[in-house]
């Protein structure tokens, strides 16, 4: 995230020095430590991308874009903090999970804090229809994220292509370029073109799948977080889905096995056997295929969305921009 | 709840039954849960007498109201999802936390769920001022909340009085009393008198300390909470800080031997003695006398509020389940 919009959220929330007791000193520190910590800040430039292609560069209309974008890193972030107690995650950008540090009472109410400033954001915007596209993007991540960990929680393995793709189109896709997308033209004082929608599901699936595929075979120092980490943690990915539908019985009963344990209890030797099978199986070029067709297609309506646009150069560079995200290699 | 007003919750939330997957049913019957489950709606009755009080009976700005109070249930019901996991409660409303019968993982997720849900019942009341003041009721919801949870992380028993009542203005009484009051003025389009702070704050920790009172020697048919709970849970309460202060050497360290421990290692035996020691010592006595002054405190300052009142009948039925309620013996 900019050092701009990072110095605009953060003076949204209640700053330590002035806390009237040392225990809500701590609880503002707990608020600020997730943005601190900095993020690629890919919905908010995309969000700002959006408002150049609509014609918005400064003034009152810029400064709203600004703060709807102050609004989505904040909305990831508290997210992120429920998230990560809720897949028991151990790191978040480098250092412990917030409720590694502070416990899980306190980490959920961290995060409850943080979703209300991340509504003072948006208030503060003062966007027409800008409160119902929030609204909405957290109804469907909700949905999005209750698919996944509904599986997980289940132990339930035997899904089909389309169960991953609804997953990620409600967990990820929307809210992650579609919102964006839709935001920049709020922002504009215009209405969002209905293609955006469909445009966005595609590039933010191509954007998961993609992760998904350098989640196995990426380079560790480009990607950032550990490779094989989703493996670990038993991610539902198109890649081992298709797997499953193909592997050898052997193979897939040895990953059954894993998967029906927590993670301490998994047995290295045989995840990294099972890395070494994804890896050997066509199934990540099929994922990455996958995901190359789904960029092709959103692109494809993202452009034909973006036509009349208001500015025509800001909008190729958000064209850029977006392909650039689709088929990234870190 | 009214079941009027429990109609207009349900309302606003999904139909499980028009879900497009049954895991997305599962989720939705998740956010109708502890709703359905129904509640006092203490706060919701509250900002319909303040709303009634100020004037509004009928027409656009009773259905602002409405919706406000739909708003206060929501969020009351959010809360409970997240407080039942941060304190880790076996039931809620006579039967097993929403946690307990779907794991936390998802009952997380459904409270995020359910707090944007809130977020649309504010949207839909259109209301100037409400967001406001919705905002302000989380931040100190989730500050007292800190409080507490991290008295209770730290095994923190060294505090006074000042600390108890700087937790409870913050946790409870903010948003029982006072937004209530301050709603009720919105929805017909007054500015909330200054007082309704003050009085709020000391009819809410009346409320509270009234609440603690009653857990140790209430009637459990008409509390409808297990009586000597909060001692299980290890709660904080003014009875027990005048106590610990006063208490035997021996009986102190009984006491915080077994406050050491988490719940289920916690000995009944032992419980039940400091559960008669706190009947025996002065400490109920003196807590019940410092909730009848914050009463009488909190009436004299909500009666001077609301001495120009627009509707004055109704700002006397406004001060009598006021008074009811800070005195209530259930």
């Amino acid at each position: 995230m900019r050092a701009e919009l990072l110095s605009r959220v953060l003076s949204l929330l209640p700053d330590p020095a002035h806390a009237e007791r040392p225990e809500l000193a701590a609880y503002h520190a707990m608020l600020r430590d997730y943005p601190a910590r900095g993020g690629k800040g890919i919905r908010s430039d995309l969000l700002l991308a959006s408002a150049r292609a609509h014609g918005v560069q400064t003034g009152p209309a810029w400064e709203g874009a600004l703060w709807l974008a102050a609004a989505l890193e904040l909305f990831q972030n508290w997210v992120l903090i429920h998230d990560d107690i809720e897949d028991d995650s151990e790191e978040r950008r480098g250092r412990p999970a917030l409720h590694r540090l502070h416990g899980v009472p306190l980490a959920i109410n961290a995060g409850d804090g943080l979703h209300a400033y991340m509504w003072a954001a948006v208030h503060r915007a003062g966007v027409p229809g800008a409160m119902e596209a929030f609204l909405e993007m957290i109804h469907r991540t909700a949905e999005g994220q209750h698919l996944d960990l509904g599986w997980v929680e289940a132990r339930e393995w035997r899904l089909a292509e389309g169960d991953y793709l609804d997953m990620v189109r409600l967990k990820t896709a929307y809210y992650t370029v579609v919102v964006p997308l839709q935001l920049g033209a709020l922002a504009a004082g215009a209405a969002p073109h209905p293609d955006f929608l469909p445009a966005g599901l595609a590039l933010g699936a191509a954007f998961q799948i993609r992760d998904d595929v350098l989640n196995l075979n990426g380079d560790a120092q480009k990607y950032g977080k550990e490779i094989g980490g989703d493996l670990l943690e038993g991610k539902r990915t198109l890649i081992v889905l298709h797997w499953l539908a193909h592997a050898p019985a052997g193979q897939r009963e040895a990953f059954l096995t894993q998967m029906h344990r927590d993670r301490p209890d998994k047995d290295p030797a045989v995840i990294a056997d099972i890395h070494r099978w994804l890896l050997e199986s066509g199934s990540v070029a099929y994922a990455q295929a996958y995901a190359d067709r789904e960029a092709v297609t959103g692109l494809a309506a993202l452009e034909g969305a973006l036509a009349g646009a208001a500015n025509p150069q800001a909008a190729q560079d958000l064209l850029g921009a977006m392909r650039t995200l689709a088929t990234r290699d870190h």
